[in-house]
C-alpha cells in the first residue's frame, strides 16, 4: 500500500532571506503584478509597466464607436442621477448644495484615468457624507461657521485622498479585507436606518433639528418639534416616497425596466422645481433648496486648513471614511467584476481613489467613491469601460454652466424622499436572515455594527463590529480544533472520530489532528488541554494504556518559538507517562523550524512519518516487540520462582 | 485500497445551543475542572467542589511533620532573600522600605491558602515596581506628596487585585497566552537594563537623579550630576556586585551550593549595616535607608483614592502591572510545575493573585506575585508546598516586631548593587539569539519588548511587541498556506509538490492544500490569489489543460459567511473556465456551514470526497468518459463531412 522507499524529507531548511521575501510577495503582490511580462523586451516592459499602473492606456487605443454608444447611454441615465443625489448626499453633510454637483464633474474624469473598474461610478456617498459631517461638526458647527466648516470638508477630503494613495502604493490592500461583509451589512443597515430617521427633517419641513445621528435622539428631537410640522410637505414628501419605491419594485419584478427607476429620482426633482416655480411652494410650507450658482469648480487650494487645532479631527475623519469609502467601491467594484468575468486590483484602485480625492479637495469637490446604488444603475445601463464617466462629467459640466440655477427650486422634501428611498433599499434584512440562520458569530457581528451605529455613533458600530471580527479571527488560532482520529473499517483511511462514529479506534495508539497554526496564543492550551486531556480520556475509555501518540501535522501550516518549545515539553511529559511521540506529515515551513530549533534531534528523525498508516504499522511492531519481551522476561521470572 | 462503501458524513447540522456551548466551554474551561467528581454522591461533591476552589484544603489534611521540615528549610532561605529585596524593591517604587517588608508578610499567607502551586515563593517584582513608579509618578510626584503617591500605591494595588479576581473568575486565563514567550524575554531584558543602569545613581551615591526611565536619559543624568560621585560608594558598590555576581557564578557551577546564592544578598546587607553603623559610614558618602519601625502592617483601607483626577491613572497602572506581574507568576509557576510534573490552574492562581492583592491593599502592602528569582530559590532549598509561603511570612512577622530598626541602617549602594546583580541575570542573550537562529519574527517581536521599553517607556515596548505578536497571529490567517499537491510514485500519498520534488503531477487534475480557517479576512485571497493563480500557473506549465480542481479541506478547521460566499462565487468562476470542483474530507464544523449555507446543495453532494485518491479516480473516470464522448463525436462530426 505505502511504498518505503518515501520518508519525510527533511531538507535543509531554506535560507531567511528566501522565505521572507516569499512571504512579504504573498503579502502584498498575492497578484504577481509583473509576472506577466516577465520575458518581454525592454521597450516593451516599460510601455506595459505604464499600461499597468496608468490603466487608460490600455483600454483607450482599443475603445471604438460601438462601445461609445453603450457608454454614453450609460453615462446620462446616471448623471440624471447624479444631480439629485449630488445635492441630497452635500445637504446630509450640512454644505451648500453646489459643492454636490462639483463632486459629480472633477472626480469621474480623473477615475477614468486610473480606475480599473469598466463599471464603477463616481459620485458622493451618503455613509460617508454623514460619517464626515458627525466627526467635523463635534469640532465646527456648520451653522456658526460654515466657512471654515467647508474648508475642513476639503482638508479632510485631501487626507482621505492621501491615506487612499498611500495604502495603494503599499500595497495595503489587505486592510479591506478585514472590513468583513457582516461588518458591511450592519454597518450600511444602521447608517440607513438613521439617515432615514433624519430625512423627517425634510419630509415634515422642520426648521430646526438635532445634530446628534442616534436613534433616540433624533426621534426625540422630531416630536420636540412637532409644533413645526407642515402638513404640506408632508404630503409632498408621501407622494414622492411612494412613487420611488413603486419604481424600485418595478424594476425588481421587470429588470428591462430598470430605467424606471434609475431616472424616478430626476423626475422628482423636476415635478418638485416645477410644483415650487409655478405653485410659489415656498409660500405653502415647502422649502427650496435655493442659491445655485452657475459656473464650474472653483479652484480650492487655498482653503486646504492645516491648523493644528482641526487637524486630529480632519486626519481621523479622513482616515476613516476613507477606508469605510474605500471598501463600498471595491466591494461593488469586485461584485460586479466577477459576474461579468473581470478582473479589478484591489491596490489600484486604492490609488485611482486617492488621486481622485486629493485633486477633488482642490478643486471643491468632497469625498468621492463608487456609491452602490449608482454603479448599479451604471451597469443596468449597459456600461462598457469607465468613459461612461467622461459621458457623467460632461453632462455635468454642461448642467454646471448652464442649467445649476434652474435646480435651485428643489424642493427639500423631494430631496429627503430621495435619500430616504435609496437608504431603505440599504438595509439588507435576507442577507441578515441568512446570516442568522448559517452562522451566529457573523450575525453576532453584524448586529453589533447595526446596533452600534443606530445607538451610538458610526464610530462605536464600526470599531464594535471591526473588534468582533478580529476576535473571532484570534479566537481561531486561541483555541485551535484538534480532533481524534480513527480508522474507517477496511481502509487505510484515518477521519475524525466524532464526524464518523463507524470509525475504529486502534489499541493502544492515540492519534490526533491539529488544525491551525501552533503558536504562543494556543501553544499551552494545545498541550495542556488538547494532547494531555485526549490521553486522559483515552486511558479512562478503553482497556488499553496509550503506549503511542501519533500527531498528524499537516493542517498546521506554520509554528513558532513558543510552540516549538511546547512539543519538547511535550517530549519531556509524555516519557514521564511512558508515552512516545510520533509526529506524522509535517509541513514544510513546520519541518524547518523543528530542525532549526533542534526540535528533529530531540524527537529523532525515526519518529517523523509520512503518513498515519506508516506511523502506525511502525508503532504496531515496536508494541509486537515490547510484549514478546515482557512476556520472555516474566515467563523467565516465573522460571526463576 | 479505499472501500467505496464510506462516503462523506453529510450530518444533519448540530444545533446552535449545542455548538455553542461546546464553543464556550472549550475558550473557558478548556481543562474540565469538574469532569473528576461529575459522577460523586453531592456531599462529595460539595467537598470537592470548595477544595477544587480552596486548594489549602486538598493538601492540608495530607500534610505532614515529614515535608514541614523541608518547607521550614525553604521559608527560612527565601526570608533571607525577601528582606533585601523587599526593602529595594520598595526604593525602586519610590515608597518608604518598610512597605516592602510589609508586602512579604501578608500576600504569603493568603497565597498559602488558595494558590495551586507548589513552588511559588510570593514577594515583590522589579519591573512591576517600576512600572508602577512610572504611571503615578507621572500623576502625583513622588518627591512631592509622598503620602498620596502612597496611597494612589495601595489604591493601584487594589485594582490589580480586583482586575486579577476577575479575570480569574470569568476563565479569562486565555489572554496570558497573547504575552508571548518572545515578548516577555524583550520586556524582561528591556527591564533589567534600565533598572541596571539607574541603580547608578546607588553606587555613585548621588543626590539627584531623573525620573525618566529611558537609556538615554538616564545616561544624561548619570553624567549631568557627575560633581556629585562619590568614590567611597562606588568602591563599595563595586566590592558588593562583584561578591553578587561571583555567589551567582558559584551557583550556576555547583547546583548544590544555591544557598551560597541564595543568601548573598541577606550576606551585602549584613555587611553593609555593620559597616555603617561601625564605620559612621554616613560621614563617609554611604547613605543608608534610615527610619524602619517596629511594628505589623498596620491597616490601609481608609488610604484608598478614588478621586477622579488619579482614578484613570490608578486603573491603568494596576490593570497593566497586574497582567505583567499575573504572567511572570504564572509562567514561573508552569515552568517549575513541569519540571516537577504537576500541574497548576492558570484560572486558580490569577484568583490566588487577585485576593493576595486586595487584602495586601488594605493592610499596607504593594503589588505582589511570584517573582522568577524567589522562586527558583524556594524550588532549588527544596520547598514541597506552599507551606513555605507561611514559614515566609512568620519569619516576616518577627522580622517586623523585633529586627526591622536594625535593617534602618542598611547602605543604599548595598540595595543598589543586590538589584543590579538581580537584573543582570535577566538579560537572557542565549535566548534572544536561539530566536534569532530559529524565528526571525519572533525575535523582532522580542526586540520589539526590548528596544521599545529601553529606549521608550515600559508601555510602549509592551504594547510594540504585543501589537506586532497580535499581527503575526493575523497575517497567519490573512495569509493562509496554501499548497499544490502531487502523487508521491508508487503510493496512494499526496504530498505537497514544493517538499516533495519527486512528486508526479496529476493530468489535468489541480489538488490543493488549505492550511487554516477560511473567512473574511483571507477568502478574496483564496479565491483570487491562490487557487486562480495555481491554475494560471498549471496551465502555462503543462501541456494538459485543468479540468478538475480538488480542494483538500482536511486542514480547514473553520469557516464564515464569506468564506462559503467565496467558494460559492468559485464554483461560477470555474464554470465560466469550463473547470469542476471537488472538494475533499471537509471538517465538521465546515460541512455543517457549507450544508446550512445550501454549498452543498449548489455544488452537489457527488462533488465531495472522502480521500483525494477517491476523488481523483472519479475526475479520471469523468474525463475518460468525457474524451471518449469527444472521440465518438469528432468522429461522427467526420462521418458526416
Amino acid at each position: 500500500m505505502t511504498d518505503s522507499k518515501h520518508t519525510v524529507n527533511f531538507v535543509t531548511p531554506r535560507k531567511f532571506i528566501k522565505t521572507f521575501k516569499k512571504d512579504c510577495k504573498e503579502t502584498f503582490f498575492p497578484d504577481e503584478p509583473f509576472s506577466k511580462f516577465r520575458h518581454d523586451k525592454l521597450l516593451q516592459k516599460v510601455k506595459k509597466t505604464i499600461q499597468y499602473f496608468i490603466p487608460i492606456f490600455e483600454w483607450l487605443p482599443r475603445y471604438n464607436l460601438h462601445l461609445f454608444r453603450y457608454d454614453v447611454l450609460a453615462g446620462i441615465t446616471i448623471t440624471s442621477l447624479a444631480i439629485p443625489q449630488g445635492i441630497s448626499y452635500a445637504r446630509l453633510a450640512d454644505l451648500p448644495p453646489i459643492i454636490g454637483l462639483y463632486s459629480s464633474f472633477v472626480p469621474p474624469l480623473i477615475y477614468t484615468v486610473f480606475g480599473s473598474s469598466n463599471n464603477l461610478a463616481v459620485g458622493t456617498v451618503a455613509a460617508c457624507s454623514l460619517l464626515m459631517h458627525e466627526t467635523l461638526g463635534a469640532v465646527v458647527s456648520p451653522k456658526d461657521d460654515p466657512t471654515l466648516y467647508l474648508h475642513l470638508i476639503y482638508t479632510s477630503t485631501f487626507f482621505t485622498g492621501i491615506f487612499q494613495t498611500a495604502l495603494g502604493f503599499c500595497r495595503l490592500g489587505i486592510l479591506v479585507d478585514f472590513l468583513s461583509h457582516s461588518t458591511i451589512t450592519g454597518f450600511m443597515g444602521g447608517t440607513a436606518i438613521i439617515i432615514s430617521l433624519q430625512q423627517m427633517k425634510g419630509i415634515l419641513g422642520l426648521k430646526h433639528f438635532t445634530t446628534r445621528t442616534d436613534v433616540v435622539r433624533v426621534i426625540q428631537a422630531i416630536f420636540h418639534y412637532r409644533n413645526e410640522w407642515k402638513w404640506q410637505s408632508f404630503v409632498a414628501g408621501l407622494v414622492f416616497l411612494c412613487f420611488l419605491q413603486v419604481a424600485r419594485y418595478v424594476r425588481q419584478r421587470k429588470p428591462n425596466l430598470f430605467w424606471v427607476s434609475a431616472i424616478s429620482p430626476m423626475a422628482v426633482v423636476a415635478v418638485g422645481c416645477l410644483y415650487a416655480y409655478l405653485g410659489d411652494g415656498e409660500q405653502h410650507g415647502i422649502a427650496i433648496v435655493g442659491d445655485l450658482k452657475k459656473g464650474l469648480n472653483p479652484s480650492s487650494i487655498h482653503y486646504l486648513n492645516f491648523d493644528s487645532r482641526y487637524l486630529p479631527a480632519t486626519i481621523r475623519a479622513g482616515a476613516v471614511t476613507g477606508l469605510i469609502s474605500m471598501v463600498e467601491g471595491i466591494a461593488i467594484g469586485r461584485s460586479f467584476a466577477i459576474i461579468k468575468n473581470e478582473q479589478i486590483d484591489g491596490n489600484k484602485e486604492m490609488i485611482a481613489y486617492g488621486f481622485m480625492n486629493i485633486i477633488g479637495s482642490l478643486t471643491s469637490c468632497y469625498l468621492t467613491t463608487g456609491p452602490f446604488s449608482k454603479t448599479a444603475v451604471n451597469v443596468n445601463s449597459g456600461c462598457k469601460t469607465p468613459m461612461a464617466n467622461v459621458v457623467q462629467g460632461f453632462c455635468m459640466m454642461l448642467t454646471l454652466l448652464f442649467l445649476a440655477p434652474i435646480f435651485s427650486y428643489t424642493p427639500l422634501v423631494a430631496l429627503a424622499a430621495i435619500i430616504m428611498s435609496a437608504m431603505l433599499g440599504l438595509i439588507n434584512y435576507e442577507e441578515m436572515y441568512h446570516l442568522y440562520k448559517v452562522d451566529k458569530f457573523d450575525f453576532a457581528i453584524c448586529m453589533a455594527a447595526f446596533f452600534g451605529v443606530s445607538f451610538g455613533s458610526m464610530d462605536i458600530g464600526l470599531l464594535l463590529s471591526v473588534g468582533l471580527s478580529l476576535l473571532r479571527a484570534l479566537l481561531y488560532v486561541a483555541r485551535p480544533a484538534a480532533c481524534k482520529l480513527g480508522r474507517l473499517p477496511n481502509t487505510s483511511l484515518y477521519r475524525d472520530t466524532e464526524q464518523y462514529p463507524e470509525t475504529m479506534s486502534l489499541e493502544g495508539i492515540l492519534v490526533l489532528q491539529l488544525g491551525s497554526p501552533v503558536y504562543f496564543a494556543n501553544c499551552s492550551y494545545i498541550r495542556e488541554s488538547r494532547i494531555l486531556r485526549y490521553i486522559n480520556e483515552e486511558d479512562a475509555v478503553t482497556e488499553y494504556r496509550t503506549e503511542h501518540i501519533l500527531l498528524d501535522l499537516s493542517g498546521v501550516a506554520s509554528i513558532d518559538m513558543s510552540g516549538i518549545d511546547t512539543f519538547i515539553e511535550l517530549i519531556r511529559v509524555l516519557k514521564g507517562k511512558h508515552i512516545k511521540l510520533g509526529i506524522v506529515n509535517p509541513r514544510i515551513e513546520v519541518l524547518e523550524k523543528m530542525t532549526l530549533a533542534k526540535f528533529v534531534d530531540v524527537l529523532g528523525k525515526k519518529a517523523f512519518y509520512l503518513s498515519i498508516e506508516e506511523a502506525i504499522q511502525s508503532c504496531r511492531f515496536t508494541m509486537d516487540t515490547s510484549t514478546k519481551e515482557e512476556a520472555w522476561g516474566s515467563s523467565k521470572t516465573e522460571d526463576v520462582v
